[in-house]
This record gives structure tokens, C-alpha cells and sequence, in this order.
């Protein structure tokens, strides 16, 4: 029969393509041209191999029996002539593994996490706008706890639950959102797309994810807002710098109001800039402006830093009383951003806030200061009462929809995500919807692991913090709170509390 | 005498094969022709150094009176001319070190541990099957801690016992074994071998290791049961995935039990498929299936996953009540899969069940979930009674036969180990009775070195666990279980535990 | 319309330089020439262009209309043919990034951190130097350990207050100073510049830093003091080591003294030389010498390490009694430097001394001794009552402002630099006063981020010590005080003390 | 004057040589050729510059006026032509750094500490003798925490004692001897060298170390012996494996006692043997053998283990009971050598033994055994009594003089080095007394930089544990006994204590 015909590889060799296709297994030869295209696992394994030895493929997916069962006896052509095969013939294979060039951003489609649309970004933006996202203070220690802090809170799941349907959406400030997470507000996203700030309020329509608008923002919010239809639910939150001339923030506040806009989120951590070293080494493109701000980029001695640059309005003297003053413009609610530690949490409660923001500004103010991850435990060690009292944000390090659910275990009402956002705009609109897929997607897998159904059945029980515990600060005392200098100090202090 | 000939190395470069083979120790030159084939260490260290210098390798083995002794003073033909030598000819001799070839398995018998299976796993396998196989949910903390926290426990040995014999046989479910190791249930093994779960049930058999079959196996339970002999004495075991669908799942519980199949693991930890996107980023075969759950690999926007794909049929909401159900389908054993604290374990306990086990999936479903070795610690903590109820076993990261030995002493009934089987495999039978006899080799001199010389005589103060300690959860309060949300929460969960 | 003629890239690519500039924006080709030189941003950025598509970096900044509102229309020259598109073409603007020459140092204004100093330091000074200066004893730990602990303390900044003024000012051994720093002495500055400690005392005078001037300096002190204005204000310390022969100390104390110093710094940490290994393996120039002490260069059998050779003149027997003898030789105030554990603090305080340094040396003499931060918090611990008794420094691994105010916060009168200065005197007195500017605007920015103008607002409350509080020394017992040799031993040296 | 003369940077680079020397300094060009052999900083570091501008490295040492005062004006040949400076010629000179070829030793006035005894061995012994030297039990991180646990023991200093005079002297069960060190007993010295355990010995001499010498040495004990003067004061310690033939061990014991020798060091951790990877995975020299053991290597399937194969005869079954035999068959001393646990030490103390040797065997036997060093305080808490009982040694890790004196002033007698002699034996003789050397002078500066003169003022005081207090065993009880299995098997145990 023709399984006694031994054919050279140097035959089979030329049976290689759609049109004309030989493949070997297990030493016989097939001619499956005609079969291929009908093949359940698609044609395009089958093409693959042809001309070539299909063996191990084959055999890791089918039982012996399959081919003969399937093709007609007349494609058996023959048996390999053993002694014509070669080195070169009997390699698997070649890969097309095509390498991306440099700026060439893959396709959407292979972009699965934040950490892809990260190195994306690192890759493909200009090194300057990346120099400005991806920079913080000084060494930098706490951007990267921010991030490792996550890692160190374990899951204690719970299992066999009915978990067949799981739901994300939550509620912030008032707002329903399709999952506990808002963009917290960032600078300049036209630096990394044309339609910046615009795409992402475009992209975060689906699932009504509010967007925290920077004062610092690349378009005014006006544009901003005006680029979605009118009747997209997803809401807008407004970030303000305090003006060190007042009444140019009252003016701003005004006509952010009257746009319909129901939140300010005021920033308190930056009365003066952190050091962004990796910023403040690449030159600034000087025609680089923030419409609502009027800043302007330039480069002096100290480098090109924007942050530093750009923040020159922003006042240093800000301080709690002047909440009254805020009240006084504004009659929407008030979120404190950038708090880090519990005292100060427990003051915005105190002084009637609506939420406060448990953040270190992504790591880019004071390198040092603690993940928003551990201020929040110190909250609910110290000042439990507070989550009663107004809505607890955290920010910073957050790249998992898993980070997002552990803050929700530990009382949090939402979580913000800044850079990420950033990054995804680097494909428009359509990366940030991509994204926030990416994490429900991530959300509802954690949730549905740990054995709850809603974002209402979240509990700390379902996390352990045994990893991190002793670096969560207690009370008041200090166990180095003697000596000459401190003594008075620390009355002082506790006096202005 | 000859002594005093001066012979140039040119010369001695000469005589540099065994049928001709002239060595110099110390100066003098020797034709060692005749005696090298009797040389009690074997010829072939001495052909290495024919025509060369071999007083290094002889001086650091042999007195010097031993070649004058052994040889006849015609053997000794004068003494190296030593304005003739030469760097070149000075050089040691050659070493012999082939370089592997990609894809190319090095030989069983240089295969010592199960670290050196998965490195030539990794090299040799197709790049979807290792993805498949050695992937992780998300950032796969979990799969690598599951690993490192064998080396964190660490061993009180003691001394001055009898342990000329050491046995490490057991008992696992009524079933003896040689050792306290059952093969975890694992997808697909055909994917690195032709044989796949046939061949592991075949290397199994000498020491009796059970098998766990998982639904997701590359062949019908009844072939992998066909394929060893009717008295093989080892067991198997059945994993199952509870079907959406439970009819199916009934009529397949039914056909294994008819196979003589005593026990079953029911799965619990994957109501919803873990994030593995090693795996999501190779792209599937789409010819691949598995026969017993009828599932078929394929292609979508997100990716590739085959542990997701393949996964669609498995129940999200099969609770803690359907045990009955179980029950009422299954007259043998159940075993539930995939435990990860300790109130669950208890929940099991409590269930009637004959065994749990503790268990993380490899760290494939949730990252950041517990390495069994803690939940075990966690369960002799907060629930010591289970021990006395039910079998508790685990699986994750065990590489070592030591690594069994510690899980013995902190209570564990037996091991189980999965990926590490998949690679031994790739050596087809034979390579799992390799695989097995190393690890019982490892358990067994583990057992001698810390003192003990049988599987009764583990106990906790063989091992110090002290390192781990501070991570072990310990009774059901939350030190952050206080605030808005989570008040009520804790009351809905704590009732339904 | 022109912007209907199809212009080929070809042509476009001629017009590549700043006298006959065009560039495409979306698609729209413009001659820019005349407008580029009024750019508000700057030539620069359009010239990079020149013949190019500027399209990504004008839309980063831009508005669409921008262009057109600012150019006549008659600089419309066409659109780009888009069939004439080439990948080279299409390619981002080269950059010019020029690579510093080994030995070349970068332009002072580009030195933005301590790191960078000792970077450039390490790239540009001869190798003994870099040897002398960075090495440590053995195995680095100490030396390393030093930066790291500053890391381990975080912040707990307080926000909303004002801090529109930040004064950086206090005041050391009843000296007016810019920031609580001081120059640790450090020997032998004139290794890395020709003017070494005459540089860093003109590089100190503007913020009145204090210079710690070493026994073993390059230069004489009455040359280094005669090197500034009489008028200035920085103060000089002189840095004892006593002489083997004391009637040598005497006399230079005396001299010292006669020039106006009144505080010495006597160090106790170095009766032996450490093993600066790295020291020891670079040959050492013989033609080195320190004229204050008169000690030379030289190598012998074990190597070349400058600070043993050099330091032999050293008193290894120098004890607390002959703080009487140097009272009698010295009407200032005196300070030791090189305490390493709390004890000895207090027994400074007991003796009577004017101030405390809690050293390590840099790590340079005793491997695994505690960084000097950890020294503190051992102190405020177990002898609160010395920081109202005498001023306590801290030196060693201090690289920002920001670990300034930590042992500011932690009761620290100031803090001291030894390597850093020598690093930046590789620029000369310029070098000096632009790293003193960094650390003093680092300090403020700190001092702002935590919310407090001045420095006696310190308080321990501003840092969480957390992670390392585990390693500070309690008490004077020992949980391991017991065994045969020890009992007895523990008596003797408690008897000591 | 000569000064005004301009020569090119060509002709000044002519005079290049030793024998017509010119130089440039501050761009004038001197003749040095006379000067230059009576320079005191050596005439080497001149020639180097000759031809070229020496101004860098001379102003790092000198002052200007040093060269006009001591150079007769004729030497003055002119000044530099600004204009013929070319980049090369501006250069600094070219280093002279001779590459180490594989296999060459440098020179051993270069080799300043053990790690560069282990590195020089690592590139200059036989690939199968740095793999039988350096393995240890499968992962090795039992080997590599011994290193790391000593740099985790920090240093309390005391300072201001007087430290003229440090004696490192001490006493190893009744021998005087120059520092508490011994060396470890190591099997086959000759594998690095021709005259291995000889030369150990012969380099101990001089401070009197004590040798252990194993059963398993390249040469008989008597040869060792011989190799050393008779009236050598330094000591034979003879390390004893039960032989599973008592008779032979009873002769064995005989003969080294009839030698001389007054203390046998039993090995109670090596019942079996620990698996060394890199050990098996090279083949070994079957020619190779021990006199004393008469052990013979070979390869078999597992592979070339010299420590596995040769070990064969040792005993599995010697607990106890037995060393009421040995003390029968030996009237010498006894320490038992490889106890891990202060049960054990407790034993050894009960037995009336004279000392015991804390050692996991170099991490040779079982991977995750404590560092000697914990057990060291595992013994101080638990019983301290044992200290005046018998000597108590550790070994494994110790690098470092600073590494004995943490171990002696945590209660140990002496410590002991196994590797580290075999590494220094790689250069003979006078390797292993400069290594000796070494360790004395590094002991010696550790003494007086924390304190004290002579070792018996040792005393915990002076170190932290408080790094590793946390992992030091406390007690009978475990947290995790408890369980089914445990219950009774703890009972057991402890009944066999």
C-alpha cells in the first residue's frame, strides 16, 4: 500500500503551503490540502506544519485514530524515507514572533493589564511627557510602595458560595457607578493623546466612572464635559488647586458650578511641590500651557520640571479654616485629597467634609510618606467613627481590580487611579474603555474568588493584614516623644490639632 | 638512565591516544599505554591527559610511589626537556562539555531534583503548553510564595537516633503508599506528552502513589484506569468540577464510581477561572479538547486562556448545601479541593467530609491567596479538632522531599504535588519513577537527618516555624473590622458561616 | 488651494534647517522659517523638525488652530503625498543625547542630588581617591546600612497648615547657621581638588554652614581659615585625633585655638584603624601627607590603604579620665565624636561635654556597628534626659534634606556630611554652594510637605519609626546574659562603666 | 627665561622614559630625569607621567612651590605651546592592570580575606574539587544564611577605653592557643593541594590553631603528625564517623590515641549522608581514596557524590547509649561535633561530654537546619547552665575576625572554619598562615573598636540580636502541637529524650 511508499523529505518539503499541503505524523504522509480548511481547530496549525512533520502538535491534541477516521485513504501518500531527513527539515516550525519597533504600539486587542499599557507608554510616548507621569519625589520609595504595599495584603477566600452572578457597581458621592473606582485627577493627558482628558471622559461613559478634573488639565472643563453627549451618567468631579490670589479660585469655582459640576476635590498635599528628578532632567517644551491655571512650562536652573513649574499659583498657605471660605463659594461637596494620616482624616470629619481622599499624591510630593493603603488601616484603628461620617478614598499604587476589592475590605468607598488612566489614553477613547473593562472584569473574578456577590458583602475578614500590621502607626504617643527640643514641641503641636 | 633522556613535549604531543599514550607526572614521562585499560579508576581519566602533563589530577588522587610501583622501569622514558614546553601544551586537557540543543532532553540519569524536570520543561516543551502550564492568576505572588515559604520553615534536627532504617511509607484515605504524596490533579498532560496521564498512572504504580484524574484530563478516566494493570495497587482519584449542568456531573460520577474509583475531589476554590495571562497570550490550538468534560480550546478578545476557556461548564454556584447532593451521587469518598482558611476547613469538618485539601490551585486562581502551609499552621491554631475529623492534606510549591516532611509534621496526613508531575512526564513513564524515587530518596534522608524512622514520629517540634509565625491568622476577630460598611457586613458573613 | 498640492517628503526633507525651516502638522505642510525664532517656546523645539512631520509634538501642546491663526496664509505651502511617505522619513527627530567622556564631568547646573555628585565623582576622580573616600571596613554593611535605615522612616505629614514662609535656620554649639548642617571632618579634600578644604569652607560661608576641619587635612587649618574673610560668619570646628605623644596634642589644640576655633571634636570611635579593603588594594601615591599631623603615605605588606597607614600616629589609649586632661589643654567646647550606643551617650552627658556625634565613621571602622539614626532612637529611649543636658549630632548616610529634618524630628540638634562634601568639591566652591542650596531647598520642601515653617515645630509625631523600632537597644540587660563566661564578664564591664 | 619657551606637546613627548623624564605641571614643562629615582613617594609614580602633564596627581599631593624648591633651575625646559595640546596626548597615563588568566593564582600579598581565598579557588581549582568543597544540601540555604545570620548581629561599641594592648589569646579545651579558632575537620586537603592536610598543619604552627583532622583526610593522621615539628605546640583534634564495623573504629580510636592525640570530635549530623547537587552532578576521579576510611570514590546512577559514595561505611545506628562505648575505647576528651538544638546540647552536657559543636555541617546534610549561631542563642535561653558544663563551639558562616569575637561574646569557647582552610590551603603552607594572620588582626581591631583587651571580657552587651531574636527557638511547647496525629507522637518523642 501506499504507507510502503517512502517519500523523501526533500519531496514532502515542497507540499508546503494552503494550496498544495503534505503533512507527516507519526511517520506517514498526508496529503490534506482539501482537509485543512475544514479543520475544527482552524486551518491556519494545520498550514503550519506543511511540508513538515506535524507529529507532536498533532499528538498533543488528538488521539491516534483521528486522521485515518477522518481523511480518505487515497491522501496517505506514503512513509518518510527515514534516511533522507534531515537536520534542518526535522526542526519544528519557524515562529512568527514579529518585534514591535520602537513607538509601534501593539494592538489593543494583546494589551490584557495596566502594567502592559504602562510599558506601553514608557516605550512609545515622548520621553519628556513620560519623564513627567511616571517621575515622583526625590528616590522615589513610595511611588514603588504604593504598588508593593498591595502585594503584601493576603486573601482569605471563602468558598463555595453562590457566586453565578457578581456585580461591580457601587455608588460614590451620590453617583452610581458601574464599579468603586473614579480617575483621580492628573495632569496634561494631551501630552499622551490629542484628545486627552476628553478621550477619557469619553471612555469612562460605559460604566459611569467619574472623572476628577485637574486644574492643571490640558483643556478647560468645559471642553471637557462638552465632549461627551449630555445625557452620559458618568459624572465629573473637579480638582482645585487653591489660588494663592483667592478670587481667581472662586471665579474658577463659579464656573465650574454652573457646568453642572456637583464635587471639588481639593488638594492639600502640595503647598509646595515635591521633587520630581526625573522631570526636572528633561528639557521643557516651553509653549506647553494649562488653559484653566494659565500656567505656563518653562526651563530654569533648576530644571525643566512641569510640576514644579506649572504649580507656581498654587497657594502654600491653605489652611483648615479656610474650608469656611470654600463653603462660602461652593455649594456642592467638598473632598479633602491627599490626607496621610489619621489625624487629619479624622479633621476632615470633623470639619464636616463630605470625603476625604487618602493619597500621597502617586508618591510625587514627599517621598517617605505612606501608602494610602496603610493610612486607611490607621483610620480604622484610630478613627473608626469617621467612616460614618463622610466617604474614605484611597489612591496610589492601585493597578489590579483585586488592589481595588482589598480596599473595599478595609472600608474604603472607592479607589482613584491616576497614571493608569493616563497610559490608557495612549490609545483614545478606546484604551480607556479597554481599561475599565480590564479591571471589572479583574473585580469580579476577586470577588466572585473571595465568595461575595456584591461590593455590600465586603469585610475585612476576607483579607489579612498580618504582613504590614506593625507598620500601621497607633494613637496619639510616640515612643520617642521625649528630650529637650520635643518636649514643648509637642504641646505645641497638640495644641494646633 | 631513562630519567636522564630529555624528551621535548613535541614529542610526548606525540603519543596523545589510547592505543599510544604517554602521560608526564612530576617532570617524567611514562608510557602508560598498556597499564591505563587496568587503571582501577578507569582509563578514560587517563586518555584525557595522553601527550600531556597529568601531575595535577595525579597528585591530588595518588601518593607519589604509586606509578613507579605499578609500572615496569621500561615504562618510564626519560624526562620532559623543559626548555620545550609550551603555554599551549602546558594548558590543562580539554574538557568535554556538549552544549544542549534547544528542545533536545538531556539524559534521565542527569535529572536530580524536580527543579531540573522543570527547567527542561520550560526549554523543551511547546511554548503554549509551558504557558499553560506554569502560569499563574495576574502577578503570580502567590505561585512563587507557595515555593518560599517551605524555606522560611526550618528544621530542629535531632541527633544520636537509630536510623539505619528508614520507612516513609503511609496511609492516605485508607490506601497504603510508599510515600505521602498523592499527583495533584492536573489539566491535559498530553500537551507535553504522547502518553500524558497514562504514563503517570504507569510511573505510579511502584510506590503506590495515587493518582488524582482531573475532569479536565487529555483522556477518558476509563483509558488512563486501562492503561496499568488490573492489580496495580494504586489508587486513583477523581477531580471533579461540578457541572452547571449537574446531570452531567451525576452521569459522570456514576461512570467513574463503576471504574472501582473510591474517591473524589470536588473542587471548590474555582467557581470562576483565575487570570492567567501567560497563558491568555499563547495562542490556544483550537483543535484541543477534553474528552471527559466535552470542552474545546479556542481563541477570543481576550486572549487565549485555555484554563478559562475550557473552564466554561464548571458550576459558580455549587454551596456548601450540595453536598447532600454529592452525597447522593458518590457512595465513596469526598475530598474538598481547594481549602484556604480556616473556617472553611472546619466548614468541611463539620460537612462530614473525609478530607480537605489546603490547597491555593497553584496560585492560579486568586493571587494573593495563602500558601497552604499557612492555612495548614492556621487550621492547627484555630481548629486542631478537624485534624482528628477528617484528612487534611496540601498541595503547592512542594518540590522537596523535605518539603513533605515539613507539611508531615505540622499535622498534614499527605502532599500533593501537580506541575512538578507534568514535567516529570516529559520523560513519559519513565521519568515519573525517576521523579518519585528522588523524592522519596530526598523524604527518607530528611526523616534520618532530623532523627526519625517512620511517618508516626513526625511532630511539630521538628520544625521551627518561627519566621512564619507572625503571618498565621488567628481566631475570627479583625483588628479593622469596625466602620460604616463594614459593621453590618460582618454580622450578613458571620451568619452565614 | 495650496493646501491641495501634493508635496513629495523628498522635498519637504530639503527644507531642513533653521534658515529654510518647513514641517507638516496634520498633514499640512508650513514654511515656519520666519515665525520659528519668535516661537514662544523657543526655535529649538521647531528646528528639531525642520523637513519633518511635527504633528505629535505640536498637538501635545497646541490647539488644532493654533497654526493657522498665527501664519499668514501664504506659509501653507501644500499637503504631504502620502504615497511618498517613507518609514525614514516618518521617524521621530534624532535625538541628541551627547555621552559624557570618561573624566569629563557633566555642567554643574545638571547636578540636581547628592547622588549625582558622588556618580560623577565616582566616574571622574582617580581611582585611589574614589577608593580613600568611599571605601568601608570589610564588608560594607555598616556604610550601606547608613542610607538605608533613612528609608525605613516615613512620614506622617500634617496638612492645611500655612506654610507660605519655611525658615530653615537653627543654631549649633551657639552658632547662627542657614540649616542644621555641618561639614563632617573628613580627610585629605585635596585628593579630588587642588583648593580641597579651602574650597569647601568658601563653598559653606553663605549659609553659614560649620566646617569640621580633620587632624589629618590637606591643608593646614590657619590656611583653610585664611582662605575666607575674616567677616564671615561659618564657624570652623577642629576635628582631634590624639596623639600617641599628648604634648603633640597639646600643641596643635593650642595653635588651633590661637586661630579663633572654639570647639574640637574629639574622636573615640578610632583607637585602631578599620579594614577598608578597597583602600587597601589601590596602591597609595608615598608623596601623600598630612601636614597637621605629619603622617605620610606608604605601602607595605598589607596594601595600600591610607587611613591605617596614615593614622598610626593615633592614641589607641585614650580613655574618658583624660577628658580632664583635655579640659586643661582646651577653653572651648568639646564634643565626641564616634558614639555608638546609648551608654556611652550618657556618659558623655555625665562628663560633661558640650555635645555628642553619634558616628559610625562612615561606616569606615566597624562593620555591622548601628546606624547613627538608630543611636538616636536608642538614646531618646534610654537617656531622654541627655538632649537637655548637651546638643546631639548625627552623622552617616545623609544624602537629603529630608533625612535632615528626620533626626531633626527625632531630637537631633543637626546633622553632619563627610563623603558628600568631599564629592562636591570635585567642582570646587561652586560645587560646594550648589549642594549646600539642594540640601537647604530639599529641607524646606520637607518641611513645608509635613507642615511646619520652622524648625523648632519638630516632633517625633512627624515620623513613624515602625519599621525599625524592632532593632532599638532597651535597657541595659540582655536576654542572653548568662552562661559561664558571661556572668562574670557582664559584673566586670558593668563595673566600668 | 626658559619659562617663555614654548615646545610642543610632540617634542615633551619624546622624553618618555626612565632615562629622559619630562613632565608637565601647571603648563610647565620640567626635566625630572635626575630628580625623579630620589623622589620619596618613589620613583614610580613620576615615570608613569613621564612625557606627559603630571598636574593632576601631583597637586593631589603637593603645594606649587614644591617642584621650583627642589629642582634646580635648569630643569625648567619651558612651557607648554597651548596650541599642540592634543586630546590624546591630554589623557590621563594608561593604567597598568595585568588581566588574571584562568587557573593563575595572584600573588598572596594580594589576598586580603577569605572571600578572596574562595574566590581565587572558584577560578583556579579543579572544577570536581570547587564542586565537592563548595555544595551543600539541595537549595543551599542552610550554606548561605550561616554567612548571612553572622552580618545580621550588629555591634553595641563601647568607646574611650584604653585598647593599647589587645590579646587575642585564649584557651580550646586545655590548650593555649592564639586566637579561639580551629580548623573545622574537612575531608581530601589534596584535592587542592599536593601536601593538603600537611601544609594545614604546618600552617597552623605558629599561633597554635588546633587541626581537626577527618577520618576521611587524604593522608593517615600519622603523616599529618609528622608533617610538624615534635615540639609544635599546636594541637591534633581527630574527627570521628562511627564506622558500621565498631571493631574498626575501636582500632582506629587506638591508634590516633597512641599518636598522641587527646580529643576526638564525634559527628552526630551525618547518619546519612546530605544530597550536594553540585557534587553529584560531577563525575568524580575513581582513583581517588582515603587512607584512614579506606573509602573509595566512584560514579554510579545518582552520580558522582563524593560525600554520598565515600561515606558509605559510616554508621546509621549510633545514638546516645553508645558513647558509654566510646568512652570505653577512648580516654581522651569528647565533643560531639553537628548539634542543632539546645535539647541536644543539653544531652550532650547530661552525658558528661567536654564539649559540643554547634555546626549544621557546613549545610552539607540537611538544607533549612538553623545557623550554628541561632542555636548558639538557643542554648543561652534555654540552657544556660550548659556552659558551665562543657566548651561550647560553632562553625559554619564564620568569614570574618569580627565573625569570632559575635560568637565569643555570645557565650561560645571558640569557633571553628572548615572551607575557608581549604581555600587558603590552595597556596600551601604560607597560605594558611596568612589567612591565619588575617583573621588575627581582623579579630584584634573587632576587640579594640568595641572595647575590649583581652577575650575575657566578652560579654552579650556588646551586640544586637535584635534582628534574629525573633526566630531563636523558646522552649518544649509549639504553638502548633495539637492535632490527631501530633498528640501522641510528641508524647513519644519526648519520652526518648
Amino acid at each position: 500500500m501506499a504507507e510502503k511508499t517512502l517519500i523523501s523529505v526533500e519531496e514532502i518539503s515542497k507540499h508546503n503551503n494552503a494550496d498544495d499541503c503534505w503533512i507527516v505524523v507519526d511517520g506517514k504522509v498526508w496529503d490534506i490540502t482539501e482537509f485543512a480548511p475544514q479543520h475544527p481547530g482552524g486551518g491556519e496549525i494545520i498550514w503550519k506544519h506543511a511540508g513538515r512533520d506535524a507529529s507532536t502538535s498533532y499528538n498533543s491534541i488528538h488521539a491516534p485514530a483521528v486522521l485515518p477516521t477522518n481523511l480518505d485513504a487515497s491522501k496517505l501518500k506514503g512513509s518518510v524515507d527515514p534516511g533522507t531527513i534531515t537536520e534542518e527539515w526535522a526542526k519544528p516550525p519557524p515562529q512568527k514572533t514579529p518585534e514591535l519597533k520602537l513607538h509601534e504600539k501593539p494592538g489593543l486587542e494583546t494589551v490584557i493589564n495596566a502594567l502592559d499599557f504602562e510599558r506601553i507608554a514608557e516605550r512609545t510616548i515622548s520621553k519628556k511627557t513620560w519623564a513627567f507621569y511616571s517621575s515622583a519625589d526625590t528616590d522615589c520609595y513610595t511611588r514603588d510602595r504604593n504598588k508593593e504595599f498591595f502585594s503584601r495584603i493576603w486573601w482569605r477566600p471563602r468558598l463555595l458560595r453562590d457566586v453565578h452572578t457578581v456585580d461591580t457597581s457601587s455608588q460614590i458621592l451620590g453617583h452610581d457607578v458601574g464599579l468603586p473606582l473614579f480617575v483621580s485627577p492628573a495632569a496634561m493627558a494631551r501630552m499622551v493623546h490629542p484628545e486627552g482628558e476628553k478621550d477619557i471622559a469619553r471612555g469612562c461613559i460605559a460604566n459611569r466612572i467619574p472623572q476628577g478634573v485637574s486644574t492643571n488639565a490640558s483643556f478647560p472643563i468645559d471642553e471637557i464635559i462638552a465632549s461627551v453627549p449630555k445625557d452620559a451618567k458618568h459624572p465629573f468631579f473637579f480638582q482645585l488647586y487653591v489660588n494663592k490670589d483667592r478670587s481667581k479660585s472662586e471665579a474658577l469655582l463659579k464656573h465650574v458650578r454652573s457646568l453642572g459640576v456637583d464635587t471639588v476635590f481639593v488638594t492639600v498635599d502640595a503647598p509646595t511641590p515635591g521633587k520630581r528628578e526625573a522631570d526636572e532632567r528633561v528639557k521643557a517644551d516651553e509653549g506647553l500651557s494649562t488653559p484653566m491655571s494659565g500656567a505656563q512650562a518653562k526651563n530654569d536652573k533648576k530644571g525643566g520640571g512641569l510640576g514644579r513649574v506649572m504649580g507656581g499659583y498654587i497657594a502654600p498657605d491653605f489652611t483648615w479654616d479656610e474650608f469656611k471660605w470654600l463653603r462660602k463659594h461652593w455649594d456642592g461637596k467638598i473632598v479633602a485629597k491627599g490626607v496621610q494620616c489619621w489625624q487629619d482624616a479624622k479633621m476632615c470629619a470633623d470639619a464636616g467634609l463630605d470625603g476625604v481622599l487618602l493619597s500621597n499624591h502617586g508618591g510625587r510630593n514627599l517621598d517617605c510618606s505612606p501608602p494610602a493603603i496603610m493610612t486607611l488601616l490607621e483610620c480604622q484603628l484610630n478613627c473608626p467613627t469617621i467612616f460614618s461620617q463622610l466617604e474614605v478614598f484611597v489612591d496610589g499604587g492601585v493597578r489590579r481590580g483585586s488592589d481595588i476589592l482589598k480596599c473595599m475590605c478595609l472600608g474604603a468607598t472607592a479607589v482613584g487611579m491616576g497614571r493608569p488612566f493616563l497610559y490608557a489614553v495612549n490609545y483614545g477613547q478606546e484604551g480607556v474603555e479597554h481599561f475599565i473593562e480590564i479591571l471589572k472584569s479583574e473585580l469580579a473574578t476577586a470577588m466572585a474568588l473571595v465568595g461575595i456577590t456584591d461590593l455590600s458583602q465586603c469585610h475585612p475578614g476576607l483579607v489579612s493584614t498580618l504582613d504590614v500590621d506593625h507598620l500601621v502607626s497607633r494613637g496619639e504617643g510616640h515612643p520617642y516623644a521625649t528630650g529637650r527640643r520635643l518636649g514643648s514641641v509637642v504641646s505645641t503641636v497638640k495644641a494646633r490639632l
